[in-house]
């Protein structure tokens, strides 16, 4: 209640997007990543992903910080595209996260896998 | 209110990974990627992105859509460590994401980028 | 001639690579790779993608341009384990590089590929 | 002697390539690169590590080995790229990977980063 700007953007956002599929790839940006296909979606991420640690170097070294949102907000957004391309939705990750119980269950599935690591010896 | 599970979970996890800053490297995950810097959390972010995308792929020949999840999961999670080790949050991103006021202000944005990649011949 | 040092060093080492095939896991890094199997191989090249741009960004910023070589050496490994793991060999990708006819053959495929993108407007 | 074509192959194209600086951005598609900045040369780098990891997938799933030495091939050039733009030779990389003499170097290399991360719990 506190926060309604942000409160279900995602959800909001991955319903625009799914309402793309099928469009014209002509006028729509989002109808022309679907009609490319995969790899035209997947590949924005990898993208988009070096485009965020660039950006994180930047504001390192005194860049605005808005910068770093900014490349955050483009690979979210691109994320969305790529769960509407698989018939998913942000609910299932937001969903996912939920389910690892808080934070400490993330922390004790990523501890798992560097135990497993160490282990492995990698 | 229909969600009210997914509602704020972002935020709630950063504000638990928030809480893991100056915490024990050996104790927390989190506590030891913001203990190793900058390269650590950045990188993660890197590796869950092509993670993302090896999951899709093993998704279009017919693992189950759950693996691309999971790893979206990850990839959205590391974001959100990468955020706070910058002093931002997810309200941040999902308020340039709302700024642009819509799927049509990002589209608009995208197909202004296309503009001019065309004009640059790239 | 005159850097017999560097000649085949990639043909080279990618036989060394080839022979960890196999191997014991827990000996060597490459055959644990190995035996990880597809997914492991693939995410190290896109972790270490990001490294080589985080590197280079911190040499723009006055690191030593050591640190990039240092990145790009690590990303060129994996890609040597990568394509070893699909039985493949870096004598491949060279002749592939050659076979566009030098650089002006390159630039006129990722011509040809802006024209796409123009047309396509991305 | 044995393989005169694929020799020198990088060291012949990076030559290319660093002729290719202050060019004519709208002639040249490295020039262009160049021209943009290290950014557009770098994100590239993760745009084409994706590829690759999307093409493997697709050769084990089927696809001809064939598009993964493609993508490969586009990463390495695009590798070249970054190197010439931060004023730096494929030599540097290949002198790194015999500095580590051989495989053996660069495995106890990783495995010394794989006690490192045990050690980090990482």
């Amino acid at each position: 209640m506190t926060q309604p700007a942000t409160h279900d953007t995602l959800l909001r956002l991955a319903a625009l997007i799914d309402s793309r599929k099928g469009g014209d790839p002509d006028v729509s940006y989002v109808s022309r990543l679907f009609h490319k296909g995969d790899d035209a979606v997947l590949k924005k991420i990898g993208e988009e992903a070096t485009e965020v640690a660039l950006a994180a170097k930047d504001v390192r070294h005194g860049r605005e910080p808005k910068a770093l949102v900014y490349e955050m907000a483009d690979l979210w957004f691109h994320c969305l595209v790529a769960l509407s391309h698989f018939d998913l939705s942000p609910a299932d990750v937001l969903a996912e996260l939920e389910r690892r119980e808080g934070l400490s269950g993330i922390e004790e599935k990523a501890l798992r896998k560097s135990r497993d690591r160490e282990q492995n010896g990698d």
